[in-house]
């Protein structure tokens, strides 16, 4: 575990961010596309700014070493990273901060936490990393039936317990950041290889709960797969499901647990199915003269059986955005990796399909091609641009991107749709055009997920609103569309409307007398899936 | 939809069964192996001796047109396949006979149905195929709840709706079977390449509500990988789920149902996920000295990222049982198939992880492999499997399959557990030996399916205890083992007792608490996976 903690305002961790060089690129991008960038910059409230209301709990004795009301931890613990959280940050709003935050060491302790915010009728949210960008850890209560408000942070919690290396698959504690699980997997030759962008700052329990998507972009996208068993603590007691490479008995258990969202229980642990380090690697950008040309390879490529670990392709503006090419051309980036064998046949026949569609490969294929070329601008780019949102955002630069999936079939009236609304609603929103780019990072044989990341200069005042016609107007076309309101970033509250209007209202009830029975009391995020019963 | 019917006691359609070379065949190496065969043999009953108690329902006028509560439509939806039910249809046993039968034509007639069984206060079963070998579909009631049984046959519920084939996907009506679904399948070059055991015998919403295991031995093994999205029909009306390809909103919804088994609700329409047609073939059977070194190539090869279609490993007695070997060897069965691309590269890897293990490839590698050598017989030699189980009970033959999952690292002390266990069990409950064979059908990165067959000889009068004192010693050492208690042959009523003590607790109260939303009445399969409300 790093000893330099987490931000309290802003992406990673303190002392972290954009270089100088990566802000005036971003900056540069902006201006020219907004014809200018104001002047006025609002900075972020140092922490001794920040007035939070007197706790309303006071954990009993026997948790207070591990429980803080301090105000880093209850101003760290306010907020995850979704843009309206950002905005409300800059202006020093911490209303819902937790009263009390618990750092349990153990599975014991996380239930202890659990009883007393139950006697203590305290709203309880589980945290993982954080780095939420729906909405999802600020606490809520309800009033007349919660006191205060618990975040748990399971940071202690961030062990590999036991590696069983002939099934490749490892008990991991629910806490554990990405880099700390992978670097106590490294000495066994193993790899979860499970790297969203928030990787640094996020956790197991925090992509279980969240159906997070990660490294590969066919085949092993969503966690969900690599989910062997779970362990969760709920307000009744502890769940624990059967390490099982398959099963037929029964609906999943662990499947009700993935994507609930902190509403059913705290994920402690889970063993994982793990990967051999790869040890093989062919891959580079094939270009192609448009997006929806990038699209019919993707789809052939996907449907192939050939299963790429990297398969994405930006649309000109995406690719030109991350420096990836000069916005002439759509980019494919294209990936195999193997820890068994040489990748050849595989790579050759992929770009054989993408030729088929017109497509000419970058010249750079070596064992480090997904590290140069175009395919690594974009992967640099990719990961460092957290930071720069949150730069930007004080200018009021209005950045956000949201994610879907959608069937082949209705791909390109869906992404037409979807950008035109989102287009409209820029300039209805803030005056001025903006911009709207996509692309696909993951891809199904029966559909891909696609990304539209928008740009807009709002007005600091009202970037919320701004931002939240933008995202409205944007989210009724992927509804309407029949698209998922989310591919990975999770529903939280920033999405919760228009889950309501994707989700079986049968299985709404489903859900909810499920809750009754795991937390009947219903201290668990109350308001997140489902509303209270 | 064939116009010969299903018999009303044994396996497949009237007028189907083993040839006599098949049962020579089989009584010879039953008699081999019990030192002789008793002579006396059981018929079972003519359809014409079967007595029948006279309904306890009658549909109202609106549904008698599709109801029907003649001998033959009672008779023949009494029972699934297991082995039990052979015995007790083998003894004219049919006291917990559907009252009525009902065939709806669409899915308005489903949900009529559903209603007229909630106000007249009757049980309702769904019913597949019928093809279920572990009690699934014999009708249950519970006294002073349930007044009669219903069972629901969507045998006229067989189209394919319509077909995506950008997508590569098609919204198919529960009540399909196999055949019929990929005849309509075919002029698209598009097939869902889903085989269980029972193909014939069995219509989709069967295998959504069951988990079902097809053709692949890895990868895309389970029916639940399969499902695009799903329209189940409740007491509390439709659910119907979002068809996307990928989605992080939440719990999946699909995943609720799946697996279900009848108690939620009645799958009437799937938009499934299907494959091109393979026009590339690679295939052979491999030989190893023994059953634990075949495992530890079928590890490798499932670790390698190869996903073959076929990669099943038999052991020395079930392959001399199928006629793929002589006894001497081990044998893998490895098939690719593609629709996209040549498999040598593919092929030749997976033959050097055998090799790695001494493995050596039979001679014959051609197009037809799958068709041919050791693999075509044991391919032949398993789809006619059902109907000598059926034929061999006459005399008296206790013959079954168990199926589970476990990781890699306790395959092997697995594996010895279960099977010194059913030989005890078999020599205690019949007094003499028997013979228990395992082959592993499936196949996880983290761990294999293993399927064990037993063959003992028992006693008329007493074939049901004798083999439940069996399968309960195996199921035993399966769930003590940290074993499934069913890798795809689902839960239904034979295996309950042990699926109670797999399924975490708290999963149970979860589950009964969604059935009460869904079914309050408790009408659909009363007792099956979860004790009535």
């Amino acid at each position: 575990m790093s000893e330099v903690r987490l931000k309290h305002f802003g992406w990673g961790r303190e002392g972290e961010g954009a270089s100088a060089e990566e802000e005036a690129f971003a900056r540069g991008r902006a201006a020219q596309r907004f014809g200018g960038l104001p002047s006025d910059e609002v900075a972020p409230p140092r922490l001794e700014e920040i007035k939070l209301t007197a706790p309303r709990l006071t954990p009993p004795a026997t948790l207070a070493a591990i429980c803080s009301s301090e105000t880093y931890d209850r101003a760290a613990h306010t907020y995850g990273k979704s843009y309206p959280e950002y905005v409300r940050g800059l202006n020093g709003d911490y209303a819902n901060a937790p009263d009390v935050v618990a750092y349990p060491r153990n599975e014991t302790e996380v239930a202890a936490v659990l009883d007393w915010a139950g006697s203590a009728a305290a709203a309880v949210t589980p945290f993982g990393g954080g780095s939420t960008v729906a909405g999802g850890v600020e606490p809520k209560i309800i009033p007349g039936r919660h006191k205060g408000a618990v975040t748990i942070d399971l940071k202690h919690l961030g062990r590999v317990v036991e590696v069983d290396r002939a099934s490749r698959a490892a008990l991991i504690e629910g806490g554990a950041y990405g880099p700390a699980l992978e670097a106590q997997l490294k000495p066994h030759g193993l790899t979860l290889r499970h790297f969203p962008q928030s990787y640094e700052f996020s956790t197991l329990g925090g992509w279980i709960a969240t159906r997070s998507g990660g490294h590969f972009a066919t085949l092993y996208t969503h966690i969900d797969d690599l989910v062997e068993s779970l362990r969760v603590v709920t307000p009744k007691g502890v769940l624990e499901t059967r390490r099982l490479p398959g099963s037929g008995a029964g609906p999943s258990p662990d499947r009700l647990i993935i994507g609930s969202e902190g509403t059913l229980g705290i994920i402690t642990q889970a063993w994982m199915r793990l990967q051999d380090r790869p040890r093989f690697r062919a891959g580079g950008a094939v270009r192609f003269k448009d997006f929806f040309t990038a699209a019919r390879a993707l789809r052939q490529v996907s449907q192939s059986g050939l299963y790429p670990a990297n398969c994405r392709i930006l649309d000109p503006q995406e690719a030109r955005n991350t420096g990836a090419s000069d916005g002439s051309a759509a980019i494919m980036v294209l990936a195999f990796e193997s820890g068994d064998h040489d990748l050849g046949p595989w790579m050759k026949r992929a770009l054989e399909c993408c030729a088929d569609h017109g497509g000419t490969p970058e010249a750079a294929e070596g064992s480090d091609a997904h590290r140069e070329g175009a395919a690594g601008r974009w992967r640099t780019a990719f990961i460092r641009m957290p930071y720069l949102v949150e730069r930007l955002i004080r200018i009021g630069v209005i950045n956000d991107t949201f994610e879907t999936a959608i069937t082949w079939d209705r791909f390109e009236a869906f992404h037409d749709r979807i950008k035109e609304a989102t287009v409209r609603a820029i300039k209805d929103a803030t005056g001025r055009p903006g911009e709207v780019t996509c692309r696909c990072t993951h891809v199904y044989p029966d559909g891909p997920a696609p990304y539209f990341t928008f740009h807009a200069l709002g007005r600091h005042g009202a970037l919320i609103e701004q931002w939240r016609a933008i995202k409205s107007a944007a989210l009724d076309a992927v509804i309407d569309g029949s698209g998922t309101v989310t591919h990975h970033h999770s529903v939280g509250r920033d999405h919760r409307p228009w889950y309501d209007r994707q989700r079986p209202p049968l299985f709404a009830a489903a859900l909810r007398a499920a809750k009754r029975e795991l937390d009947p009391q219903g201290l668990l995020n109350p308001g997140i899936l489902i509303d209270p019963a």
